[in-house]
């Protein structure tokens, strides 16, 4: 069962919301995996706000009963199942002003997005930090050596919100619905915890035969 | 960062539900690591269209626009993956009769319970027989050596209706709403794609420090 997509384009999309644990979770390990199988990789801001709440029509999933508790359950614990370090942010946020900030990096230095998305995933979830705030953001961007100042200015501009609008819709139009997602070949991979199911592909190029186990 | 349920009930609870492949991709793999770590194991059927739709306030997943899609994509990859033989059905059905038969025989013949939700499953998952018709629910008792002509009357009966209600409010009770979902020493975790986390806590009692990898 090889893809399709053989031959085509080699990149690993990464989708994340800069809310989400797990997508802090899949920032994370997501360079090491693409690294290994020496596949570009390109982030790309998401907003759960549209396509959990707007499209697909469910709640907010920390207003879910029952799975707003058991997410604050689990994400302790995955955290140090994965080693990755992890304090339970005091605020939440609102993730569109992150997300533009992203996008203007992205749009004026590219090869330092990524490393600017960690930095906000980290000063959320291990500082406490509300980069929800767009001084804060303002702040990370200087701590980056990129221009703090500029930024306040560039998120509220029409061509960033334009800009991240159009990234959403792309997003929703290849099918991704949830954060963090992958897609690599054609594939759509959602959940930090189905890293191993990329890497597996990244492997092979392929799943295995139905019914035959292969390790 | 141990348990404190330790000393206490050594059960690991299974809740399921007839409907879903990732029920039955766990039904088949659950058995093998209760008895890797000598612990009892106790099947509970649950009712998705109760704790998600109605307690939850959310849509039937296969009806979530983006989210059915991507489940019909993902659950073949997963068999293989599993190496679990699987045909996507060709109709869904009312869990509500099978969850009901399988009541039933828990109460008259516990030690069978285990082996007749298999059966249910199999027969749905990979010979694509319409589980949801007692009917056939019927004949799939009688192959496993139970009163299959009583079976009918019994999934009509107040008792069996009550021990299900009573058996989906007390998985509520406990937080569980997903399934699969399991519940070991306190511990809920939820999803056929968390087995690797259940055999963490089997194996070591407690989870890691956090930021401490721990293979």
């Amino acid at each position: 069962m090889r893809s399709d997509a053989g031959g085509g384009d080699p990149v690993i999309d990464f989708y994340f919301d800069f809310f989400s644990p797990y997508g802090y979770f899949a920032a994370m390990q997501i360079e090491r995996l693409a690294e290994r199988y020496q596949r570009p990789l390109e982030w790309h801001a998401m907003l759960l706000g549209i396509s959990v709440v707007k499209v697909m029509g469910l709640k907010p999933l920390l207003e879910t009963p029952l799975k707003g508790e058991y997410i604050l359950h689990d994400v302790p614990r995955l955290a140090a199942l994965y080693g990755i370090p992890f304090r339970m942010p005091s605020r939440r946020i609102d993730s569109l002003p992150p997300a533009r900030a992203f996008c203007w990096v992205k749009q004026h230095w590219p090869g330092q997005a990524a490393a600017f998305a960690k930095h906000l995933y980290c000063a959320y979830f291990q500082e406490d930090r509300d980069i929800g705030n767009p001084a804060v953001l303002a702040e990370l961007a200087g701590e980056q050596g990129l221009e703090g100042r500029e930024l306040r200015a560039a998120i509220d501009s029409q061509t960033i919100k334009q800009a991240l609008r159009d990234s959403v819709s792309a997003a929703l139009e290849r099918g991704v619905f949830g954060a963090p997602s992958f897609v690599v070949d054609g594939q759509l991979i959602w959940g930090s915890d189905r890293l191993w199911m990329l890497e597996h592909w990244l492997a092979h190029g392929a799943w295995p035969e139905p019914g035959v186990r292969q390790d």
